[in-house]
């Protein structure tokens, strides 16, 4: 029999008794009924000369970990979700941890396999950043299977209402409202939006700020002026298609990649930023910097948030339990060359 | 006793004797001495009851799929790298197979991190795109690692020379010579280059196609206007200043991220593009058609190159051995604004 300084295992009986697993965690928890009394008494007797103690510190979580962590998002070539996986992997980095990433490309049944994926490579903790084609009723399946995986997980960003769970995400409303009451400040009473997925509740907040900035100024709402996007370059120019006819001068695009769709398809019709129209961004990208115009944007916090999420997955795996709770990071409004005073030379 | 349909697996030989599967494999396989007699025969039984078949196609590879290939890449907010991990995602995925991913920031400790930690997780094939701050030694040193994880593995973009392994890339020195040649035609002789780490062999093509182009046109190459740079923003902003003094009309940046900072630089600078100096990037990204002047860039088939190591590790997995050899993809001239005639208005 094997006498080491090490604590006995599971594996220890196994291969001292000859006898799976299953068999012996029966008769050790008393359900061994079906099996002969010579298993049994082997069983017990091997319990005795290895002195082996089942681990009483079992909580919900396992403690066997991997240190890997596991992300699922939405668009890889969305600059955000980039510098969001940076932010994560530096901080995996820092506590000795890896990263380990999944790109769903906004399909909602990728979001579903990808959380089973990571679950059977044994990752510790996921955080996922949702598809953006999830409707509520996806988005409810997505966090239900989510939930039965038992790892800690945290929804980065992207999230739904009504549901106890960990969130790390910017404050958009607050977002919504800086962009809004600059464009207000400077003399905007037409302000266009080129929005996200309503049923995101980060959209709803944009929208909430937004209004609030609206309110705040005495100018009045006018929901003729929200045009839904999809966060994406696309759905920016075709915002600005949609809004032909309409009255405005500025529009504010949800986030950066559908403002510089809004850009070139205005660039297109010759119609001149900010001269005619005041043009601010959402994420206040790398890329906003290099225009010809500069854009004016809400600056998200992408490398922090992300930093934040690893370390909501590490306090959950030290205290052995689930969390919930919202953690919302501060944006800032960075003024550019996009925005200017209403009307124009005034 | 189970009597199902399904082809008899070692589990049901465990569940249906209760030994463990170590037990069984040893009894199987001739190595039982140490067992009772009474325990054999059960085996036995067992195997003959549930009519018990190993598996005979195990070969040199593992067969044992989970259907999942690894990706390492060195900088994923990179928008080459982005659409490269598109372009595998979507062929796995075609093929119902997964994706897992990891990025090293380009730190070389981080390649041979990620190598172990996509082993350990039983990926089935790994896709490997270098860091950038390996020199050859490291380089080599990544690669002698991978071979000893048995797992098929294709080296993507960029590579070094002595290496007998599977590889994909763009064909660079074509793509250098399509840049340059560019410039040639439209009278430049005095072209300089931005280029990436001179250890790596995509970087040494290019170069190559550089100098084939101005030998073509009758163009004295000039050493002096060669400028190493990183492939990053910071190094093409540099690499201007470096250039200061020097008498140039064009310049090629080795990447479309190393052009932005060339752009950037030269526009705080106040030096025209393209009157002043014709640019020409690498790469082709979406943001080079978004610039003030938008940029002429060398097209590479970076989503098509991310299928075809999809393609490859399947193929492996499916013949069960290793394979070696370089494939390559074409790249093509994408001409946009910022080049223009020598001497300008001529």
């Amino acid at each position: 029999m094997k006498k080491g300084s090490m604590r006995t295992t599971m594996k220890d009986l196994v291969e001292s008794t000859g006898f799976s697993k299953t068999t012996i965690s029966q008769i050790l928890n008393g359900k061994g009924d079906r099996f002969p009394e010579t298993t049994k008494k082997a069983v017990f007797d091997a319990v005795k000369e290895l002195d082996y103690r089942p681990n009483q510190l079992a909580v919900g979580l396992t403690k066997k970990e991997t240190k890997t962590i596991g992300l699922i998002i939405s668009d890889i070539r969305n600059v955000f979700f980039s510098n969001l996986a940076k932010g994560i992997e530096d901080k995996c980095r820092e506590n000795g941890w890896n990263l380990i990433l999944c790109n769903t490309s906004d399909m909602h049944e990728r979001d579903l396999e990808y959380i089973k994926v990571l679950t059977d490579k044994g990752v510790d903790g996921i955080i996922y950043g949702m598809s953006i084609d999830s409707n509520l009723k996806k988005a409810e399946e997505s966090l239900d299977f989510l939930k039965l995986q038992k790892v800690p997980y945290v929804m980065i960003d992207r999230t739904i209402s009504n549901k106890n769970c960990l969130v790390v995400k910017t404050d958009h409303e607050t977002g919504g409202y800086l962009a809004t009451r600059h464009l207000v400040d400077l003399g905007h009473s037409r302000i266009a939006c080129i929005t996200g997925p309503p049923w995101l509740k980060d959209n709803q907040e944009r929208l909430k700020g937004y209004r609030k900035a609206l309110e705040e100024g005495g100018v009045t709402y006018d929901p003729e002026l929200i045009i839904e996007g999809k966060y994406t370059f696309e759905s920016g120019r075709r915002g600005v298609d949609l809004l032909k006819g309409k009255e405005f001068s500025a529009i504010f695009a949800f986030n950066d990649l559908s403002a510089y769709g809004v850009y070139s398809r205005l660039k297109e019709l010759g119609v001149k930023i900010p001269s005619e129209v005041s043009l601010v961004g959402y994420d206040d990208q790398f890329f906003s910097t290099l225009l010809d115009v500069p854009l004016t944007s809400v600056f998200q916090p992408s490398e922090k948030l992300g930093a934040r999420a690893v370390e909501l997955i590490l306090e959950c795996r030290k205290e052995g339990r689930y969390r919930s709770g919202e953690f919302m990071l501060g944006p800032h409004l960075t003024v550019r060359e996009s925005t200017c005073r209403y009307p124009s030379g005034s």
